[in-house]
């Protein structure tokens, strides 16, 4: 294992080059026109890897293909299984952008377009991390990749993936880095995350379209219904109203509450970061807390009626709108989702028909702190950044990192490389030149320090 | 004035025919590229008044002409005003039509074409109504037809039309039919119609679109904000919650209740016609006097976030709704548009800007059920029917008529020739062959009875 700082070898221009590439192809997973783009990028992915002396394939699932690729030169040093994902969310709205999505441009040190940052920038830092480390040498671990094309739609064939390929992915670490840092100066490992239930709510009221003038006060009206259902999943403190939906919630530990309350972080600022008045939120909570360790319900879209422009005077018959709770340590998506079906047509005022579809669900997850590839993670951090490392937890949902926890029975590493003003799933998703660079690195000095770790 | 049945001088086929010639022209005000069969079928309407001795011209408008045609030969007698439109709505979907919108066709006993009944049927019938009088001596009254081609996109030349033709325009009376009769079997007199206020809130939440994982708790959310906006608007008896709403609305009389109570209605088979499984409304009234008597609050559209297939996590930055009240008499729609931009905003939550725009507004209308007019046109009725009128009022809005009454001093009277059953606005419009014929004879009938009132 050597020490050496690595930054003098990094090719940054070819680093850039490459990334380039791999943006360019609108691997977009919920677009059933991009089927052949989703192939491009897999197969992308496995030339690349196969260039660097890994045995790379692409493996077909009923979906989007995964690339799988092994290098395993280091004989009783750990095995460390690097996750990714290729595909990328929608770029709508589109005329948001100020270049297009996917002609990636850099503009004050930032590389602009959709996957930039999530999750293709993140996940090619560590590709280039194994270059850089190869041309210096030898790995110092055994290293895996699994790369899949559906984490944006929810992952629908990984878990089998995993099941039908334990054996070959048995690891003793797994490293992910599809997440923003505490912030640009904090080097974060991440310990938790929220997992997710998703459904969607379809309200049917008459069977066809009404005029407003010769029906209304007499039928029912579907959109109204449905803000009346959306409404009532609230009280006025903020708190989910879905019977027994906090049961089951692990409670903040005073520790962690103290160590957050330590981070350096402004309401003001980072209300001021996404252009928001005021923070809104369940009462008796930070906003870390809120954020990290409390559960939501968000309407993700909503629709009926017209949405033209002008007046248009009619009584939809249906209208719809897309749910998520994001869940922490203790709830079970199935459980949650089972209770919002069951609730949310109680809700429902007279007259119309409600339906609540199950979309997806993700299971939250929390790490042990005192795991030494976590002190491995912070030292490789250290090496990059000059500081420790914070520990905090992140809002988002990555379902499989239960899934490989459970399946694998391996400790997942959480090492963020992006910040949050990447703008991840927004229009101009981004990622500095910097992070990515650094991100390089880190994946390397990464496998440094767990080539120490004794197995 | 004669009292003689006139129904054995009318010509239907002939009648059937030109009303055929003029269904034949897309009319339709909305459509740009329809511009020139707007005016070719403004001249067809003054050349058949022409040949009937009427003084006829088509005045141009910033938009589509009006066609104003007089005829006045009775010295001494009453003057009244028709008005129509001859412009048509759009035929979309045009899938849904059995036979081509603009190819009129006969099916049992129906006339199958756009503008059959709304409003090229009903105009014409007073057309030919004329021609019948004339056919067997003179016009009874003075008379004067005001058609207009704008009607179907809210008339928005008429107003001044009709304050620079005022004196031209005068008159004792004005009768319009361009609605529909309470039930097949009854014949009806409408003798109110209910306003409109119509607004759009845009809430606004961050200043753009964020990960519902990273942001998730703390962010403002405006989709979930407009639905507690919209929840809050109505009470659970469904009472508008706005303050002041109901102060100035005209309670409903005992005597139209009982009137109202009277007339032919099934719930149950309301409820069937538009495949409904109840009617929810406002507690303490019936289903008619909801529509016809009681203001309402509708959304008409709704829009936020991600609408396509399958699961965004996205928290949106901006949600809307078209929100509409219509209006009883009593109520001022600039009055109740004022109420709805004040006290909408209070009902925000913390952390999202509200804006309430003003899109339109009509006035509410209700004549005096014992005007010597309304009486000539229930007994024209009974002597087509043989049967009296019932007295009803509509829950639309013809914003015109407001102005009409109000510009000319004159009561309206509305005389529905059509029924629901005939689809306006609606794929595969329809106007029975009967009832155009005796709209004919309601025309030829009122006119004579109007002819008997003292001036």
């Amino acid at each position: 294992m050597t020490q050496a700082d690595l930054s003098t070898h990094l090719d940054r221009d070819a680093a850039q080059q490459e990334l380039f590439e791999l943006l360019r192809i609108p691997s977009v997973s919920s677009d059933s026109t991009r089927r052949a783009d989703m192939g491009r990028t897999a197969e992308y992915l496995r030339a690349k890897l196969a260039t660097l002396g890994f045995s790379a394939r692409v493996d077909q699932t009923p979906g989007h293909p995964v690339v799988y690729a092994e290098r395993l030169d280091a004989p009783g040093q750990p095995t460390v299984l690097v996750y990714g994902h290729y595909d990328v969310q929608p770029e709508d709205p589109v005329e948001e952008w100020v270049s297009p999505p996917f002609e990636p441009e850099v503009r004050e040190g930032r590389i602009y377009a959709r996957g930039a940052t999530d999750d293709k920038g993140q996940a090619y830092a560590h590709v280039r991390g194994a270059e850089l480390l190869l041309s210096q040498g030898e790995l110092p671990v055994n290293l895996k990749f699994l790369l899949e094309g559906e984490e944006e739609i929810g992952s629908p064939n990984l878990e089998p993936y995993l099941e039908a390929h334990r054996e070959e992915l048995a690891c003793d670490v797994i490293v992910i880095s599809d997440g923003s840092r505490f912030a640009k100066d904090v080097p974060t490992v991440t310990y938790g995350l929220r997992g997710i239930a998703y459904v969607e709510v379809r309200v049917q009221g008459a069977s066809r379209d009404l005029h407003s003038g010769s029906y209304g006060g007499a039928a029912p009206n579907p959109i109204n219904a449905l803000c009346e259902i959306i409404a009532g999943l609230k009280d006025d403190q903020g708190r989910i109203t879905v019977p027994g939906f906090y049961d089951s919630v692990v409670p903040l530990t005073e520790e962690e509450r103290e160590m957050w309350a330590g981070l350096p972080h402004s309401d003001e600022q980072f209300a001021a970061s996404i252009g928001a008045t005021s923070l809104p939120g369940e009462e008796g909570y930070s906003t870390l807390e809120r954020i990290w360790g409390r559960p939501t319900l968000d309407v993700n879209g909503i629709w009926g009626g017209f949405q033209g422009e002008g007046a248009k005077t009619v009584i939809a018959a249906k209208a719809g709108a897309k749910v998520s709770c994001r869940l922490v340590p203790g709830q079970d998506p199935a459980d949650i989702t089972r209770k919002l079906q069951e609730f949310i047509p109680t809700l429902a005022p007279q007259g119309v028909q409600v339906e609540v579809i199950d979309h997806h669900g993700g299971d939250p997850v929390k790490f042990d702190l005192s795991s030494p590839f976590i002190k491995a993670a912070d030292r490789a951090l250290a090496r990059v950044y000059g500081k420790p490392a914070a520990f905090g937890r992140t809002g988002g949902s990555i379902p499989i990192v239960a899934d490989f926890a459970r399946i694998l029975g391996a400790p997942v590493l959480l090492v963020d490389l992006g910040v949050n003003e990447d703008g991840l799933h927004s229009p101009n998703e981004s990622f500095s030149q910097e992070d990515y660079f650094n991100g390089i690195l880190t994946s390397a000095y990464l496998m440094q320090e767990i080539g120490g770790v004794q197995g």
